[in-house]
């Protein structure tokens, strides 16, 4: 299981917490939500995305004998207090953003409704989940509207933040419409197309490019996109045109070239001049190398011909923003709504709804961000997804999803659509206004 | 295991490139080293981290049957090569830089020496894993260089890009001398200490701030720190002064207070004062809230009387520089030496060395980047820690890695202990640079 599962990915204040509300016996039903305080500078929308991986986190939590002699052992907690986890599941109901749906700060992306000590031990892992696969899905989808109608690739693997960050990474820009990934595990769990070429290792290895060229050929006969960079690009060209008619009596057709370094727009130039100049305008032309939407923005608007790119770093790792303002906030407990008025961090209590408002056009017109109970105008967003611990329905395909991302990327107002950071309007309900007044009166 | 292990954890052209060095069997031992190409402009050195988790991923290396029949299954590799990866495993030779060396540039952090198909496949989990930890341990240094004597506790799991790099990074981070993490899963997997208060939620859960403190307290005798900003932070440090000897009447002190928001320093101040006042000068107090060395360093130039701080977003995700240019790219095949030219991405060729300096007074004087075989002045870093696939020694235990970094990081030029970016001199050996020109006029 790639994804991992233990119920000790938390931090250790959800314990010393639930520690509390056992001996007091407090655990009535708490609702918590997650959101994003603020965007980062860099981004003028969101995509949720992860809900699958927390829903199959919250169906499987329980704790392993091990992990419970760990907390028994680690002289912190009483033993009454660790038998209580021994039987500990996930009860509650959830309701949250289908992935893939677009969002903005302030609006919840999931809620929890549980008893207090499970919703509160989830916090940690459900953050986590959510938080990266939005943070990489809106970067990739600032990608494909950046780049519409050229093939986009995750090659992030290397440098994304551990193995579950690669594996996610390769699934969150898939649903935001990368057409796949280099990642071979995340083909393997979950169905995601598998895109690669060759490094530089297999030219150095060989005492000459052109051998290097013909053998990888040879193997792939399916499949040969050529990297052309490692000694000089233009001649690494001008060895292909040779080598083509070579390679086609046996049968082999040269699929693609990729350059990785030195002025890719203008590398990219030359090499289909080189390529077009002899018949070989069917062979296409990948671009990769600290690619990322502005990037892509300028090679496209330089005018030079790519027909995909390659991105790793950047997108996988979300270089320019790496990570949200996402917090999981109680916003009810017992029946009464909760509000945290920190400096600065002050939320909106109550079980809210995001009401979206479409114009006549399609396009998203602006939010409300009000309470559940009392309907707003608009589209309700949020979705009941878990009841009793237990999925509403079977997990949605990642085609499903896409397409949804599609649709949404298309109903974003103009200016967010051509990656410009423009606020969004979301105003706040007066009632939920009215209802944050009402607790700063009474709390103390 | 919360460390993914699959020999799918690669990209899809170490596959297409095995294929191929099966095609024309061509698996002759081949040498590559791992390193950063540059540092980012907001790091003046680097902390070798990961080798343990580097080590464990070669030595467990190997196919299961699923993943397997997953490659038969894909239409892209002939069933003769994929019968080849049944008995894979890694056999090979690793040098490597103690975990907790400081490097520079261009400097290897490890080598590995394999059959070329062995080499190759594990190129992208080697850098993923050297480079997170290594990405965490330098961003985390500077941290204990900006507050040396404070207690520094990693608190971010949660922002943290999945669970494997929450896991790793408290690792990095306690390597680094941090003094511990409050991610339950690492305390239980590599021994870290842990730390933990509460969180706003159990002061919202209940009616009057004051009553949460003392169940808090009394359900957790032996560790009370209580988060004091969820409503007002003085008035909460006033209502702590009352209830303190009630407390302590039950046997229970108050070790400490946490502030999450606001004016830092200036809350840090009034609360000092008001603990002081009442008797309560053992009370410490912690921060948090998007911390980093460099809030660390104006919180202390003002200072503000913090005895520690829990540190998250900005270390775990290593906010103003996520990513390092980090590579791993081939040096020598079949005895040959073997140099990539590609531009601003040339390499330097061969099986090198790294001889470090050391001025009189202890401090590191300057690197000279050079060949194995032609020894220069200096301590030789990279060291035998693999043969045959089987590690040299057991694990070195994190409490030797915690000293080594000790000693490296009071042996760096004052600047760089002063978390200032100079340049740290690294010279090429002349004979280095001969074998590179030499290479420049022999391949094509």
């Amino acid at each position: 299981m790639p994804i991992a599962t233990s119920a000790l990915l938390t931090d250790l204040y959800q314990f010393t917490m639930l520690q509390t509300y056992h001996a007091e016996g407090m655990n009535e039903p708490a609702v918590f939500e997650l959101f994003s305080r603020r965007l980062p500078p860099e981004r003028g929308f969101l995509l949720a995305a992860g809900l699958e991986q927390a829903l199959d986190f919250l169906e499987n939590l329980r704790f392993t004998s091990a992990e419970l002699d760990w907390l028994s052992g680690c002289g912190r907690f009483s033993p009454e207090f660790v038998a209580t986890l021994e039987d500990f599941r996930f009860t509650g109901a959830v309701d949250a953003l289908p992935e893939g749906t677009a969002f903005f700060a302030n609006e919840p992306v999931l809620r929890v409704i549980a008893p207090m000590s499970q919703a509160q031990l989830v916090e940690s892992r459900l953050i986590n989940l959510i938080h990266f696969q939005t943070l990489i899905a809106a970067k990739a989808a600032r990608c494909v509207l950046a780049a519409p109608d050229r093939l986009l690739v995750d090659f992030g693997m290397r440098r994304a933040h551990g193995a579950e960050a690669a594996l996610l990474a390769a699934r969150a820009s898939y649903l935001a419409g990368f057409a796949g990934t280099a990642t071979v595990l995340a083909g393997m769990e979950f169905g995601i197309p598998l895109f690669g070429t060759m490094a530089h290792s297999l030219i150095q290895a060989h005492d000459h490019e052109i051998e290097a060229f013909e053998r990888f050929a040879a193997a792939q006969p399916g499949n040969v996109t050529l990297l052309i960079d490692t000694y000089d690009t233009e001649a690494a060209a001008r060895k292909l045109v040779d080598l083509a008619p070579r390679l086609q009596q046996r049968g082999i057709l040269i699929k693609g070239v990729r350059i990785d370094s030195g002025d890719l727009a203008e590398h990219a130039r030359q090499v289909r001049q080189i390529l077009d100049a002899s018949g070989l305008s069917a062979v296409t032309i990948m671009g990769s190398g600290d690619l990322d939407e502005h990037r892509l923005a300028e090679l496209l608007a330089a005018g030079a011909p790519f027909n995909g790119f390659g991105i790793g770093t950047r997108l996988d790792a979300s270089t320019d923003a790496p990570t949200l303002d996402m917090v999981y906030k109680l916003q009810e407990y017992a029946g009464r709504p909760r509000r945290k008025r920190s400096e600065g961090k002050a939320t909106w209590p109550g079980r809210k709804q995001i009401y979206r408002q479409i114009a006549e056009n399609g396009i998203f017109a602006g939010d409300c961000l009000g309470l559940g109970d009392q309907p707003r105008p608009g589209e309700a967003l949020l979705q009941p997804v878990m009841r009793d611990g237990q999925r509403l329905a079977p997990p949605e395909s990642l085609a499903d999803i896409r397409e949804r991302v599609q649709r949404q990327l298309a109903a974003l107002p103009s200016a967010l659509r051509a990656n410009r950071i423009e606020p969004y309007p979301v105003i706040i309900a007066p009632e939920l206004q009215e209802l944050a007044a009402q607790l700063d009166r009474e709390t103390h």
